[in-house]
């Protein structure tokens, strides 16, 4: 929804203001072209280039032109931080330069869920043991106990003794710090009844990463194709893209609440396979985005089957799980479906993705997340793991936020109270206005 | 020399101990194959495979394997996080579950500069900034003034009043937060004596990300080169593997300091020229890793003409600048050096990176950096920004942290003799241990 809303906004404002932006682009650029969403973001950024008297020159062209970059990038759309964005950045500074030059006062963002910008607080007991364990040599003053929970400092106190050092300025384990992958295992236990292995968790910068890394590994040339849900969230096609495979689509069906029907899976890996694509794996993404749906269990049943028939690996985007606004409808995880389908880790490859980005949460700037990886060998494991060490480890901040996500304030705990107000006003609010659009 | 120690005892350490890990691996595995550092894992970590019973399977080729991955990511080798890390990791748990079952007590982790998982203790300030950043509602508690400095709550107010909302919990702009861009261009300013522009800054999660996306944007094929120092922080080929690129090595003489002799460069661009390769980028390394050595402005300059008359890319990895350990030897940035010759933003397209893993601060675990972009046109920027704006942004308190080693406190802050001492004497303890070495 938000792409087709973002489409024709982005038609209105393009034709209204082109001319205005950069006049000699307009007839060059087809609005269909590939790379159109960053054509006008010259004329809008301050220019990059010092008028510096230039040394005579041994070499005419440019070391790196457009035509000369990896042309995969070039490809490579990302909606949601397009010209857009780029237009609404350009009517701010004006408005801040020349108060009333618009027949508006503010700018508001909503190009991308981004809760806290639009006034959501976030959750004090996250924030309290952030903090502590961000400064740990506060945590046994007797000031501290006036300014936090005791709680938030118990648990600060559990994690610090998780780090070895208490060091949360060292580098982790590539996949996490140990401790903090157990509790989000324990986590995915208690929501799965089914076990969750800390050695499956790999703890990353958000659930982009964890995406462009399942991509890197899985997409060869072009000739990979991934089935992704339309309408999507953009982050799949500009991933795929910059990876160099075939995005595959398969149409979600507004008429039935955006379901997700095996025979169009059916259709169009037919489709794709007559076109010479090797389909490696499905994106679902559930609770959707853009589309809102939750999928009913039967329907992940179908999912699972038609993954283990077809050879593909399932990867299920499921960082919405506690967006769901409607008391009828539960989320179900796909391990947790496929588990009660009898099907073991041997069985299906699977990877689940979490954030701190969403749910009550909306912790987006903190990058936190993780991605529980079920299913392959021993081998591609090693090569998971090798992708993962690359960058070294995810931040450390947003790591204990993804432990504390998946295991918030209990009954009992002195925060739970406050907690669970903070909670359910975010969730109330969310569906109040969930409901009015 | 980390990787050729590191050569050293792997092999050392895999002729004794092959045999007990994973005996039927040893005379398959070569251990000059690209991926041997891998080749133990599956033995160390615990076992990922359950041992439900497994449902008939209507597809007996599982839809993932290691011949069936993406071959650049089979290709990658990343040393820092191999077979010698989880070697040790093993014996660690060993020494957990059975202790006096080696001739030692402890593993103490050298595999990686990580200072803080060795004792190292944080610079207060910056934790201060952090934690009253990441936790704003106590910010102006009267018990806060008597835990923390009155500058870290100053610094702190100016940093939230830089972000819209105070939101530490929003996505930032791509590039990073516009007021911390500010600070951190007024930080290379003042080192430099030249101006530098915030539109040029890009906050990224460690100085990791900033390198692969600038071998995203170079690399098109394994016909593509990017000269790189022999010996090299595996990074390097790492991220050029993953990219499909072709690492061309020049090689540091350690007869004279590890210095970068402009003749061997040309040397090798001439056979890599032969080959077929497209050589696209110079990287240097300054201060050096692994070798120390801090590269004359002499030289310097030489090195910038190089990529000037070959139309090269220049990726300056300057993320050492704080460590440099005898009074005689002074940091220079290249660009410092570029603008000092004369050339402007139009002449030569420069990126410099740095991090706060390094210096005397050593946040290895926050994940901060940026790059400073200059020196491409608008239209390779924007295809910067793009690929920058997939990952939404990185994490807040790394953007934090950045712009703070930018910008440590100032002679007459309240906080500057502690700080003063803390990094004099973190610098004086890495100097000694230099010597030592």
């Amino acid at each position: 929804m938000r792409k087709f809303v973002a489409h024709r906004a982005k038609r209105l404002i393009s034709n209204a203001t082109v001319s205005l932006l950069n006049p000699h682009h307009h007839h060059q650029s087809s609005l269909s072209s590939s790379n159109h969403y960053y054509y006008y973001y010259s004329s809008i950024l301050p220019r990059f280039f010092t008028s510096d008297t230039s040394m005579a020159s041994n070499n005419s062209t440019p070391p790196l032109t457009v035509d000369s970059l990896n042309p995969k990038v070039l490809k490579c759309e990302y909606a949601v931080r397009g010209e857009i964005v780029s237009l609404a950045q350009k009517l701010q500074q004006d408005l801040q330069a020349n108060p009333g030059s618009h027949p508006f006062e503010e700018i508001i963002y909503c190009n991308i869920g981004n809760p806290q910008s639009l006034g959501q607080q976030p959750i004090t007991f996250f924030r309290e043991v952030l903090a502590l364990c961000d400064h740990p040599n506060i945590i046994d003053r007797s000031e501290t106990q006036g300014l936090f929970s005791a709680d938030s400092i118990d648990r600060a106190w559990q994690i610090l003794d998780q780090i070895p050092g208490r060091a949360t300025g060292a580098y982790s384990h590539s996949q996490g710090i140990k401790g903090l992958r157990d509790t989000i295992a324990a986590g995915i236990e208690a929501r799965d009844g089914f076990p969750a292995d800390p050695n499956d968790i790999f703890l990353t910068d958000g659930a982009s990463p964890a995406v462009h890394m399942m991509m890197q590994l899985l997409i060869r040339s072009e000739n990979d194709g991934i089935f992704c849900p339309i309408p999507q969230y953009p982050l799949y096609s500009a991933s795929i893209a910059l990876h160099g495979g075939t995005l595959v689509p398969y149409y979600l069906d507004e008429a039935t609440g955006w379901g997700l029907e095996i025979s169009e899976l059916k259709k169009q890996l037919e489709a794709a396979r007559q076109k010479g694509i090797t389909v490696r794996a499905l994106v679902v993404i559930n609770p959707g985005n853009p589309t809102g749906q939750v999928l009913a269990e039967e329907n992940q049943r179908d999912i699972v089957e038609f993954c283990k028939k077809e050879g593909l690996v399932l990867l299920a985007d499921e960082v919405y799980q506690e967006n769901i606004y409607v008391p009828e409808k539960q989320f179900h995880s796909f391990k947790k479906v496929a588990r009660s389908m009898g099907y073991g880790d041997k069985d299906i490859p699977l990877v689940s993705f979490q954030s701190v980005s969403k749910g009550y949460y909306g912790e987006c700037g903190k990058r936190g997340g993780y991605m529980e990886v079920t299913g392959f060998s021993p081998e591609v494991r090693e090569q998971i793991y090798k992708v993962a060490s690359v960058n070294l480890c995810s931040n450390i901040s947003g790591q204990i936020l993804a432990s504390l996500v998946m295991s918030p304030p209990k009954v009992g705990d002195e925060s739970y109270e406050s907690y669970s107000a903070e909670k359910d006003g975010i969730l109330l609010s969310l569906a109040r206005r969930a409901k009015v659009i």
